[in-house]
């Protein structure tokens, strides 16, 4: 327990501490996280009271004296480790050190709704991959063959394709309507202007630390696990239509490349740890690189609300879970790096669209309206296929066992229209 | 005229001031510098000698006391220009500041052949488009439709897709064989092992300067021209039997991952400016936001070479230019970021292999070589249809116009055996 009260259904129990980075009222000085209740604790402020032997005050300061986490999270997982306890031991109840300094309290506390938070890391590069079974086959379904919908090649690999890191954004950033080309079965020449068929997609992605792997060194599936720093909600925004005049032959570029939204917090895999559940079973057996025995799935809620335009309401559109993904991600990180591609601390691999097995767990509009054919019903009345204009979409995730809960709080995003007409 | 002696065929007269970044022996320090004749001219070391009123001492300290060009070409076209001229001033024969200094000269100075080169900008996303027509056209008529060989998308806008930032190299880096999965036509099951049908990509890419734009705010044609730096050969490794079983439905991955090859110069727009010539035609006309009617093409004089592990023969085996370009580089940057995509300083485009319509002037071994139905010989009599271990491949590129030749020098990669045997 914590000195700091945390309301009974918050996901930032200390068994969280998940980390993230804030500042406060502008924008000029960016510092390292964490959360705790509904407060945020300034690393930067605290690092005097790192006196352990692998992690000392001067070392603390590199670590947290920081616009990023980058320096943090390149460090080994032992340090990684070293660092929640501390804060772990320094947040508790029976500690007096922080607790009775009220000086130093009011320095490093502030609520977490009074302060900006920014996108954590510096990311190089940004995977998405394409690992829920469910997604893959409704997609086949919609496009393809509805008796032959996953292609050859899914069940023997993570289907994965680059995106754009420049252009990944934090909750709370609007991003506009994107414009582009885009051609109707029905029409012969291709159009221009906004997309009309703007969608969500409910992702979670992971973040590489401990300095990642050296080109030309492929990370075995054995060590995979001590790269993976935590994990992060996400939004991989996409515009349908766009994508599907462009995307033949090279895969998806301009209908995914505009916004890409996702949470603050990076919970760490050290919390999700009692969260782990089974490994989705397998067949056929994948190559011997990809194979691991131990269970490295998460058993992780995922909510999707909208909030339309035209109210202050959420109206909760997708329940489903991480745990339905096909491959893991210590078997998306070591395909990643097969060929020697170097994967660097802070680079993002996402999930890909998380979907379950039933039509109210799918994880995009696309499939939820089964490709505007069946439309949702809002409680304001209207009724929604795709995104519209001042919507918001808003991700959510948590764990819950034993009576204790973490979680990565919300990725919010709102479209706002189209902002040039050409 | 300089007065450091270029020789007669040198790329690097004082016309062209190619930008790049060199450590002396060891990598610990690196540092910008221009390219003249024979030397490298270290940039850190004459900042006391710019005396102009837009780049002073002081701001050209903060420009190249850096480890990579980005605090350089991140400012405006206005500063370039001052930069360069300069720069050709201080290396002019009738300038003794410099000249007549031979303390100074003795320290900034240093044979090419004596420093380490290095990747020159710190690259945040690297695009590559697919933009030649007469690659596009090969390749479909080899794996898709003889008689529809070009996809309908294809000439209605620039087709491109997101490459890795990460595994970019500098000229001179080798690179391992890659391992990977893949599956041949006539075999059932796909296999795992070191790729078979590795090959070469003739390539050109430019990079972004001027601070890039702002998310949400497209890059309009007219205004294009003025974040485009400059130019670098580009050689875009790629496992075509890796490539056939990933890249449905979402593009090429692992078999382009592993390694890109750029050279260690980019030469800069200015001084490429004499070499403009005429924009391929393009029809049907493309939308609005993507026409301009200024010529944005070069006449580029590109060549490859591959010179085989049994001898240190350089083999000639493509001829081709890059003004046969369908899509110009204004087009295509402006089509990246039609979304609102936000484009950033260091960014690399990259043109898509480039091939001219005879078929010595293709620029893979794909399409020289018909998929492995034509095989090249070689003057120590071996026959090559793709890259086999310890070939060294070997781009270089330049530009003749009025007894002027500016180049690009060359991008040299070799391929070693495949480092694990799984």
């Amino acid at each position: 327990m914590s000195f700091i009260e945390v309301p009974k259904d918050s996901h930032f129990p200390i068994e969280n501490l998940p980390f993230g980075v804030f500042s406060v009222k502008d924008h000029s000085v960016l510092r390292p996280c964490v959360a705790i209740g509904e407060y945020v604790l300034d690393l930067s402020k605290i690092t005097h009271l790192f006196d352990d032997e692998m992690v000392n005050e001067e070392f603390a300061k590199k670590l947290f004296q920081q616009p990023n986490l980058n320096s943090f999270i390149d460090q080994s997982p032992q340090v990684w480790h070293v660092v929640r306890t501390i804060l772990q031991k320094l947040l508790s109840k029976d500690n007096s050190v922080l607790r009775d300094n009220s000086k130093l309290r009011s320095e490093c506390f502030h609520l977490q709704n009074s302060v900006q938070m920014h996108v954590p890391v510096q990311i190089g590069d940004y995977t998405d991959f394409y690992s829920s079974k469910e997604h893959a086959t409704n997609v086949g379904k919609m496009f393809r063959d509805e008796n032959n919908a996953l292609l050859p090649n899914w069940l023997h690999l993570p289907v994965a394709y680059h995106g754009r890191a420049s252009s990944i954004v934090v909750s709370g950033t609007d991003l506009y309507r994107p414009c582009g080309q885009s051609k109707a079965d029905n029409e012969k020449e291709p159009k221009f202007g906004p997309s009309k068929l703007l969608d969500f997609e409910l992702e979670m992605a992971f973040i590489i630390g401990n300095r990642g792997n050296k080109q030309g060194e492929p990370i075995s599936v054995k060590d995979a696990e001590k790269y993976i720093f935590g994990m992060v909600l996400m939004n991989d925004w996409s515009a349908r239509d766009i994508q599907k005049w462009e995307y033949v032959p090279l895969g998806p570029f301009l209908s995914k490349n505009f916004g890409t939204t996702i949470s603050p917090w990076i919970v760490t895999m050290e919390a999700l740890k009692p969260f782990k559940t089974k490994n989705v079973e397998q067949i056929p057996k994948p190559f011997p690189y990809l194979q691991h025995d131990d269970d490295f799935n998460f058993d992780i809620n995922l909510n999707v609300f909208i909030d339309p335009k035209t109210s202050n309401q959420r109206n909760l559109i997708t329940k489903t879970n991480f745990k339905y993904m096909y491959w893991t991600m210590k078997q998306q990180l070591v395909h990643h790096s097969i060929t020697g591609c170097n994967i660097r601390t802070g680079d993002l691999l996402g999930s890909g669209t998380i979907s379950g097995s039933s039509p109210d767990s799918f994880g995009s509009f696309l499939e939820l309206c089964w490709k505007g054919t069946k439309p949702i019903k809002l409680s304001n009345g209207e009724t929604r296929t795709f995104v519209q204009d001042h919507d918001s979409i808003i991700l959510t995730g948590y764990c819950v066992k034993d009576n204790i809960k973490i979680g990565f709080g919300e990725s919010v995003g709102k479209i706002l229209p189209a902002k040039i007409n050409f």
